[in-house]
This record gives structure tokens, C-alpha cells and sequence, in this order.
């Protein structure tokens, strides 16, 4: 990725996730580089997945007409205008399908996996994957993740990002030609952030973490406070 | 975070997120330390969330009587009793209704929210939150965000993570009392690496990416290639 030579030294990683925020307002003509967009895109697949079977899929939508488009599928987002990238993060449902032999093919040829598992593998994950959850939140779940892997990528390299919750999903189905057996996972505004949104808060921990089970005081009594 | 003073520089976040690798084998005999722990959990929560409602949970299990109950609930994954702490990553169904008043509190406590927003939230959140989405995928989001956000700090300062998604949540759910408002996303192992995981590759970008719409290659013919 580009970065001027006498630049400030990249961000560890620690600094980069404290540094993102959510932008509210992304400046309009200031475009994402062709190779930064790919590079994020690339990280956001180094994501893990069950099985390797990398279900994110990515419409990447840059033209303007486009953009106007997925807004109205929004309830007036003006950051999907704004933003010069919004990508459509989608979850596909069938992996175990279509995708599966390929994954453990490559794995092969890496020497990454034992060839009994590999075949292991190609008899039981169709059922495996189907076990549990529903196919929608299996994918959802690896979709959000890459997507978080792109955000704080994204804040390294100092660019911002807004994972947009709130749209018509059959809309935008409809108006991308989204098929059934992809969810929707989110929108994910990408751009130069037009400004510096303050740090809105956290809880403490004591309101998010438990010890042991649910509902006890974390941290427990053991450990240094 | 403890980090030998002499020791190499903190990894970039693009090197840590290029670093991360599903772990195999923990060691057992290595513990994470309190310290570091909690400041993953910390770094943890500053993944981002619709209206900052901050909607995951984690229950840390540490006591090997626990993690052998936890294990008992999966189809027996070993890295459950490998590793020294195990996260069960949950979604809390409802913070529109118990956590929204606190957040936008805190919010206005830091300047970081416009007193007619926060009043037009308080208003409104609690019907945007329930629309679209049931509400087990819109807890489920955040809470892998967060979960990603610790897996790439915690492949900054060395840790191992993987992320497990083969368990049986009811016995889960019994097991470790976690009530029905609350979604259980993810199981997250993390310890030191007993050894290092070969990659097992990605799908190149033109397998999970389209440009503009479903099913139209990416990159685009505008693009440099």
C-alpha cells in the first residue's frame, strides 16, 4: 500500500483498533486507491472461517449511479453517497456445496492438511455444516468477521469505515441481484473520513464479562484486580 | 500488555492480521496472564456496534472443571481443555431496552452525541433496533466483530486464538446458565500456540468479489489490473 517514505511509522495493530472510530461523515472527493481497496479486500479474506470455506463475498460498489441506488435501498444513509467505496458484505449459504473441494484441494497442494482429514473432510462437512445454526447466521458470522479484519486494516493505512446495519434487504436483493442463497450481512462505508468522530464510550468490563458462568461478577475473586 | 523490553517491535496490524493463524495445539502449561487478558477483553469491546449498544457478552472460562463441562458440550474439541481460557462470545437480544439509556448517558457525558440526537435515540432506537432482522442476528454481528477485534490483538502480542463453531448451544446454554435474551456466537479458544499452522490459502479476490453487482467480475474493466 502506498504511504509516503518519510511518513510516521505504521501503526501496530493495538493502536490501529483503539484508532478507529465509526465515520460520520466521509469527504466525497477523496477516492480509495485501486491498490488499497484491493489490499483491504485481501486481508479481510486472511479472516477464519469453519472449515476454511471463506463464505464472505464482497459486491464492491464504486460508481456514483450505483451509490444513489443502494441509498435508496437505506433509509437516506448519506454516507453511501459520500463514502467513494461502499461494499455489499454478503454470507454465501452453500459453501459445503460448491466451494468445498477446491478449499481442501488447495489445502493439499499447501501440504495443510493431512490427506485422511482432507477426505474426512469431503464425506462430513455438507452434513457438518448444515448441523446447528441456520445457513444464514453460519454465514453471516464469517462475513462480519472479514469485514471487521478489513476495518481495522483499513484504520492502519488511515482510512475510515462505517459498518451500515439499517437497509431494506429485498431492496437491495432486488437492486443488485443479490440471489437468495447469499445473506446480507451488512453495508461497509470505506473512505478518508471528512472529520474525527469523538470516542462515544465503552462499558467497564464488569457489564460485558462474566467468570465462569453466567451472570458472575467478573473478574473472579482470584485474580488481581 | 508485559513485552520483554529488548524483545522485537509490536507487529503492524496488517502483519498481525497477516500472522493469525487458526490454532491446532495450545500448551497447556502456559497461562495467559491476567493482564493481558483483560486488555484484550478491553480492546475486545472497542469493536464498533449499532447505536454503540455494545451488545456482546463474554462468559471467561478459566477453571479446567469448566472448560472439561464446555468441552462435554462440543463433539469433543480437544482445544477446550488445551487451552488456558475459553470465551463463550454471546449477543445480549435486548440492549435497546436495558442498556440504551446508559450508553447515550455516557455519550453525552463526552460530548460525543449532540443533545437533540441522543433525545431523537432514546425515542426511536428501541423500534429501529427491532426492525429488520431478528434480533439473534443483529446481537450475533457485534459479537463476532468483537471477537475478530480480540483475535488480531491477540496475534499482536503473541497469543493463539481459534474460533469454534461446533458445539451444541443448548447443552451449552444449560451448562453455564445462559438465559434465552442472550445468543451464543461463538466459542473462543485462547492460549499460547503449541506450534505454528501452515496456511491453508485463500480463494483468489475474483472468487469472493464482484464489481457493481452479483455476478459481475471483479475487478472492473475501468480498473487497473
Amino acid at each position: 500500500m502506498t504511504r509516503p517514505i518519510d511518513g510516521p511509522p505504521p501503526p501496530t495493530a493495538l493502536e490501529a483498533i483503539a484508532a478507529r472510530r465509526t465515520i460520520r461523515r466521509f469527504d466525497p472527493d477523496r477516492p480509495v486507491p485501486d491498490d488499497d481497496l484491493r489490499s483491504l479486500l485481501a486481508l479481510a479474506t486472511l479472516a477464519p472461517s469453519a472449515f476454511n470455506l471463506q463464505p464472505w463475498r464482497f459486491v464492491v460498489v464504486r460508481d456514483l449511479r450505483n451509490r444513489r441506488r443502494l441509498r435508496a435501498c437505506t433509509f437516506g444513509e448519506a454516507r453511501i453517497t459520500e463514502a467513494p467505496v461502499v461494499l455489499i458484505v454478503l454470507g454465501y449459504l452453500e459453501p459445503d456445496r460448491l466451494d468445498l473441494d477446491r478449499v481442501l484441494d488447495r489445502q493439499l497442494d499447501l501440504g495443510a492438511i493431512p490427506p485422511d482429514l482432507a477426505r474426512r473432510f469431503r464425506a462430513e462437512v455438507p452434513r457438518l455444516w448444515a448441523r446447528g445454526d441456520d445457513r444464514a447466521t453460519r454465514a453471516t458470522r464469517p462475513a462480519i468477521h472479514a469485514a471487521a479484519t478489513l476495518m481495522i486494516a483499513a484504520s492502519a493505512i488511515g482510512l475510515g469505515t462505517a459498518l451500515l446495519e439499517e437497509f431494506d434487504p429485498d431492496q437491495v436483493r432486488r437492486a443488485f441481484g443479490i440471489p437468495d442463497d447469499h445473506a446480507i450481512a451488512a453495508l461497509l462505508a470505506l473512505g478518508h473520513p471528512a472529520d474525527r468522530p469523538p470516542f462515544p464510550g465503552r462499558f467497564p468490563l464488569d457489564h460485558t464479562c462474566y467468570a465462569e458462568h453466567f451472570g458472575q461478577p467478573w473478574p473472579g475473586d482470584d485474580e488481581d484486580r
